[in-house]
């Protein structure tokens, strides 16, 4: 497809998607500075998604440091170009952070998260175009996709965004907000170091306002699920070695000797079956069940929630034949977001091929486990919790490592930067199905939300985008039925600074 | 070294290490044919020693195949070339078993059990020598050795027994007893069809007064490691899965979903916990430790054995550091030898890089147990004592597979056969050390021992061979200090040929 008429189609198609409303609206009020905006985002289709695709084509695979020093770099340039008043790489112990800041000198100030790396190509087979291409594909039901590793997990949101302010700019001369933006090369490796970023530029971003995460929002049925955290997650590693117990061969060995050695793969499952029962559903670890707390506010979101949003949807995201027994949909959403967990995520001892056949006393034995954290539950308490578990069972030589902890983090629905949020949404049709915390964790969220910034924090952004970490990785550029496509989805996000500049200040904001 | 020279070297050595003491007893009851023979041994070793090298660089893989169709037919021709009256390539399912019958119209008859196959050359980097090539290298404080892939695990104290043969043929023109050899091709791979040759061949097996699995007994310090059976071996591969279950994902997710579904590896380790405590010694399952009997006898070998044997030889053999505490040295040998065990040999669930961190649900999780059984533990009730104790504790959803089993067997030392065989090792200056069941499993042992044959099983020979299934496999060709040398092993041979000739009949043969 030639790109003129591919955008003079997207742009057609948005207004048929529920844009037409907003133009009306806009009108309505008078806002011509707004329509001139508008119409700035609808004419630079060709260049904003030569901008998506510039960045999609630059690999940022932080695993491995593949491309991450150039997409750095790209990202900074995209500040520049911004007229940011400073940028800087903030180096770190492992891939740096870009920092931007535009003083408009206005009333709010918006921080921007984003992240500039991407998790690895597991399987390139099974990708239907080259995962750095950014080719455009077909979608039957949901439109035409932008198709390419960092899509929507978070490269062409975050552009999407800095696209809507270079409209604003172009038109306006300023944006009518102060910006920070903190973008980290570590998200896919557990945010280890953004926190060097956030110190560094703390008495800056406690200034700020709000924390914003651009995210495509919309599932495939075009409704937003907006989250307003997410878990934190403890990972341990709990081994029993015959080193460490002194006992036996430390190498493994023949299992004639098990006898008269004992065997810690046994061991371990002694020790992890005092811990847990019920197929992991029970946590019996003294004092960690205590820390848990049902919050009279995430039950009443749960409870809205169940009037428009079917559980039985994660059926198929999580590839599953049934849920437990006797869950009722109540249920199901109380334990996907709200529930502690202790989970095996491997476990591994001894000789391991499935189908062979050897007699072993295993060396060592070990456990992979990740601790989900939801209100109340302090990760700093885990390790020394199950220290004591283990100890009081008798269990002092299996050994503690924790491979990261970090906490969860949330935002209450009724903070009034949240509310803006929610208005944004509604201006577009929208009423954001909301969730009280993401069922998966969230490393980096806490930075921002935790003091000493104690910001709250929005997910946001319209679009639907899918196959994150998978082969074929998408973002809708150009979207059916009330999928957004992508000059309404940066529109949007025109609308959301424009909310929030008019919006309150944040109370005690520093 | 000349070849010529290591024979005349080597029969010095022999001279000097006992056999003297073998020649003047000879000599004295005047068996003018027994030192023809030894004489005949002593001269024609250049040719006995390339027999072992022809069998030795002859690979004979099991597992994977290589060379064992030649080899078969080698042993065959061994057999041929012994004027065998009847030699068979027995066929099966898998490798074929050689089958031969010298019948010399004899008052006794001697049932030999080979192996012709070898294990894999696992790393092949570890070998100071080409693992088929069947060097001779020096082996400080022991003597020159043999190195190559199945010298000691079994083809040179089977080519030896028929060096032995030969050099009575050559001198006597026929053997002083009956021999049927059964020679499988896949004991490596848990005997699997050796009972399709035994099963055809079972009226001419029922007549037979002894079975002979010749082995190079000696240890390091030159004592006679005589076992009078060996464990065994039930190894069962439980598995909890998803799919099994009818919840969650068979093909495991985020761990975000876990309290969703429940966790598979939970399962299996709460299932597990319900079988063993006391890392893994105290064995749980309803009805199994009520099978176990400490025979008197058994004891009474192990109480004899103390008075020469310590039992810290084993810290060693198993490259461990300590025993469990508080174990006595009596405690040691009866755990060893006549416990039985419920062993982890390997577990595995969901991601198990040790050093990695991902957060799984895994679709399924295994364990593989093997059950080494001792008196008076009947194997075929492993398995239905494990299901009805999963079903009682709510794991029906738990599936068993059998990858083998097969019982323990042994002779008592009071059988006159055994008497025999102690009696011939006395004359060579060596009083066993006898061990009631050998600590590893034996699966091929019980098709001779158990009904209808019901033979005496008798492990025998002089000789020193280590690292078994490891690098530089070898036997010592000319020991030092008591270790025997070739010739002094094949006379051993000789010998018991003709003490078991003039010994007592099996009662109730057929």
């Amino acid at each position: 497809m030639n790109r003129r008429k591919f955008i003079q189609s997207t742009t057609l198609a948005a207004a048929a998607a529920g844009t037409s409303r907003l133009w009306a609206q806009a009108a309505g009020s008078g806002d011509r500075e707004r329509q001139d905006i508008y119409r700035h985002v609808d004419s630079h289709q060709d260049d904003h998604l030569s901008k998506l695709r510039q960045y999609l084509r630059q690999p940022s695979i932080s695993s491995t440091g593949e491309g991450i020093t150039e997409c750095a770099d790209m990202v900074r340039r995209f500040m520049v170009d911004l007229k940011f008043t400073e940028v800087e790489l903030v180096q770190t112990p492992g891939h740096p952070v870009v920092w931007g800041h535009y003083d408009a000198g206005a009333r709010k100030t918006l921080v921007v998260y984003g992240m500039y790396d991407v998790v690895p190509i597991f399987r390139p087979e099974l990708w239907e175009v080259p995962p750095f291409e950014a080719r455009i594909v077909d979608k039957p039901g949901l439109g035409k996709a932008l198709v390419a590793r960092g899509t929507g997990n978070t490269k062409v949101p975050f552009r999407a965004l800095l696209n809507a302010m270079e409209s604003i700019l172009s038109v306006r001369g300023e944006l009518p907000i102060n910006v920070m933006c903190v973008v980290e090369g570590e998200e896919e490796l557990a945010s280890r170091n953004i926190g060097v970023a956030v110190e560094k530029h703390r008495d800056k971003l406690k200034t700020g306002d709000a924390c914003l995460d651009p995210k495509y929002l919309q599932n495939e049925q075009g409704l937003i699920e907006l989250t307003l955290g997410a878990k934190g997650n403890t990972y341990l590693h709990l081994e029993c070695s015959n080193e460490r117990r002194g006992i036996g061969p430390s190498g493994g060995s023949s299992s004639r000797f098990s006898a008269l050695f004992g065997n810690p793969a046994w061991r371990l499952v002694e020790a992890l079956s005092t811990m847990v029962d019920n197929d992991g559903l029970n946590i019996k670890i003294e004092g960690y069940m205590d820390m848990h707390r049902l919050l009279p506010e995430d039950l009443e979101l749960i409870d809205a929630m169940l009037e428009r949003y079917d559980p039985s949807v994660l059926l198929s995201d999580a590839k599953a034949s049934n849920f437990l027994p006797g869950l009722s949909k109540r249920d199901i959403l109380i334990r996907y977001m709200l529930t502690p967990s202790f989970n095996i995520s491997g476990i591994r001892g001894g000789f391991v091929d499935e189908d062979g056949r050897a007699t072993r006393l295993p060396g060592k034995a070990f456990v992979k486990i990740d601790c989900r954290t939801v209100p109340e539950l302090d990760h700093r308490q885990i390790v020394p919790l199950v220290r004591a578990h283990l100890d009081k069972h008798g269990f002092q030589d299996i050994g503690i490592r924790v491979f990261g902890s970090y906490p969860y983090f949330k935002t209450s629905y009724r903070n009034p930067q949240v509310q803006t949020l929610i208005q944004t949404y509604r201006n577009y049709g929208h009423e954001p199905l909301l969730f009280p915390l993401r069922a998966s964790s969230g490393p980096y969220g806490y930075h921002f939300t935790d003091p000493p910034l104690s910001l709250p924090f929005l997910y946001g952004g319209l679009g639907h985008a899918g196959h994150f970490h998978a082969p074929n990785e998408y973002v809708i550029i150009e979207g059916e039925g009330n999928l957004a496509s992508l000059p309404e989805v940066e529109k949007f996000y025109v609308d959301l600074i424009y909310d929030f500049a008019a919006g309150p200040e944040r109370p005690g904001k520093s």
